[in-house]
């Protein structure tokens, strides 16, 4: 059996968290993986020197996380293609806006065999349909790709704070391959096949957190709390078993994708922040955006739009409460109080 | 149809609660009960005057549940026989060890066609085996028992704050009128059939909260603890139907009993408290809970105990890891961090 050789596409904040791991478990697995992983990273200079040579020699990634080594057997590469040329697995861990476009660059360089998976945030909701990103990969590259989410902060995962992930592969033999290659004892991965699943919760929980975020901001307790977050999770739980249909298995719910992202979305987090200083402060969130997140766009209120835009055009929002309650206070001015009036 | 007469056993902060929305309920629903509901209240004095006096004139506990009213349908009676006189539902919520003398009091002077519903916390967990309260009501009276818990704190139900309740009845047509005494736009039930389900879940939380406890006490960070609830409500669902078989049903653990109550055990709470103050102070916990609980037991470390001696009498330990590994770190000096270690 010949090795696999994996690549990484993407060097950001989790991207470097994740290569740490993956550079330390193809040295774990030398039957399984070839031990050199390579990793493409976005070339950028740091002090007059490329990003790319500085990893290489001082095997960390001073720019997105700084402090923390990773294994001799990352190399960052500069070119997509040199990245991915012949690669057997493929980790896809770019921000969205650059999915389409890395993959039309890395047509026709993997090898015939390759499989991918998605680390992605988030999906694409319009008024016509539903796109993950997983989809996306598969349609471009002609490759199957599964799917990675779960209760993971960054920087948690890179000072070793034990967590758990959850994958999403329909093909139970390469599911343990991704097990094999992510997996350690302080970042536990469980292997499903619902790959639809895990995305879906990745995007709707961030409406949630928003809506956990009014009940705190209007000093409402935990039991509140605990209320909306079991509520958004059945809510999300509703929107793939009917849009998706068998796909999207109920146990889903219960892994670390699913009610422990859930949880520590809605316990922490920037939407949650946010969503309560817009009930404190009474300003709009777009002045919140500047104020707080530096400009930056609120992903829960964006997808609430989007959720929002998708139900109307199937006449559904009334079957979705807590997703639309969210929508009404955030774009229709209906009182805050309605997160629990109206759910 | 002739209108079902209530009564309530119990007084205490939650009965106080309880009493609040089931006399508004019986008169919102005068088709279906008497409104007025007798409430059994231990007797006492309270600046020289008996309890159930001020009760009945003031309108409000003043020893139990301070400054809120209560419905004028409600009338304290200082008498377990009197309150519960030929009586077709009758609401249990009192302390456990007071359950199984206050049936023996009431047998014989319920309605025949009498119904009960357990609002009691906790289990009996023993080697030989477990007992619900519900159980032993059913037992000692000769009438079914259905099942109340939920993520609720008295004082925030009686401050109107919303949260939501599970009920677990096997009878659908009983499930359905209980609905009916308890559900108000704050209070929102849902009505399950697994009443097993429901009281197991608000014994085990407590293990669970423990361990969560620890993970602060250790500093980790909201996905560590994450992981701990989901494992935790993995092994609640586990051990419920490895030991009651089909009768727990999956959907409980998504309801308010489960995951919600679960939650906001693990986020705010006694057992999460002195779990965490275990780890910071290296006190044992029995000094703690003289320090931090006025010298009242922990039920978290009780009841870990006495999973484990259930547990070992059947040499399933290590089915449950987390269960298993709070045990061993409260009772066998395990080090604190086997808590992610072990599990």
């Amino acid at each position: 059996m010949s090795l696999e050789k994996v690549c990484i596409i993407g060097s950001g904040n989790w991207g470097s968290a994740i290569a740490k791991i993956v550079g330390t478990n193809t040295q774990q697995h030398p039957t399984l993986f070839e031990t050199t992983v390579r990793q493409w990273v976005f070339e950028e200079k740091v002090n007059g020197e490329n990003l790319t040579d500085i990893i290489n020699r001082e095997h960390e990634n001073v720019k997105y996380l700084q402090g923390i080594k990773l294994p001799e057997s990352i190399v960052a590469v500069p070119s997509v293609v040199d990245a991915c040329k012949d690669a057997t697995l493929v980790v896809f861990v770019v921000p969205h806006q650059f999915v389409r476009g890395v993959c039309e660059q890395m047509k026709g360089h993997l090898a015939p065999n390759a499989r991918a998976i998605s680390l992605i945030k988030g999906l694409e909701i319009t008024s016509s349909g539903i796109r993950l990103f997983s989809e996306e990969i598969e349609r471009i590259l002609n490759i199957p790709c599964a799917a990675l989410s779960g209760a993971n902060i960054a920087d948690e995962v890179a000072k070793e704070k034990f967590c758990e992930s959850t994958i999403g592969c329909a093909n139970v033999q390469d599911g343990q391959l991704w097990h094999h290659l992510f997996d350690t004892a302080y970042f536990r991965i469980n292997v499903i096949q619902d790959h639809v699943g895990v995305q879906l919760c990745g995007a709707l929980k961030n409406v949630v957190a928003v809506g956990a975020g009014f009940t705190d901001g209007l000093g409402y307790g935990s039991n509140t709390k605990a209320a909306i977050i079991r509520r958004g999770l059945m809510e999300m739980r509703k929107f793939g078993q009917m849009f998706f249909g068998d796909m999207v298995q109920t146990e889903t719910f219960f892994e670390s994708c699913g009610a422990a992202d859930l949880i520590t979305t809605c316990s922490g987090g920037r939407n949650r922040k946010v969503a309560e200083a817009f009930v404190t402060t009474g300003k709009p969130i777009d002045v919140l955006e500047k104020e707080l997140l530096n400009g930056q766009k609120l992903q829960g209120t964006l997808s609430a739009a989007e959720v929002h835009e998708f139900l109307s055009a199937r006449k559904m929002t009334a079957e979705f409460p807590l997703f639309n309650t969210v929508y009404r206070i955030v774009y229709e001015n209906a009182p805050v109080e309605s997160i629990v009036r109206d759910i």
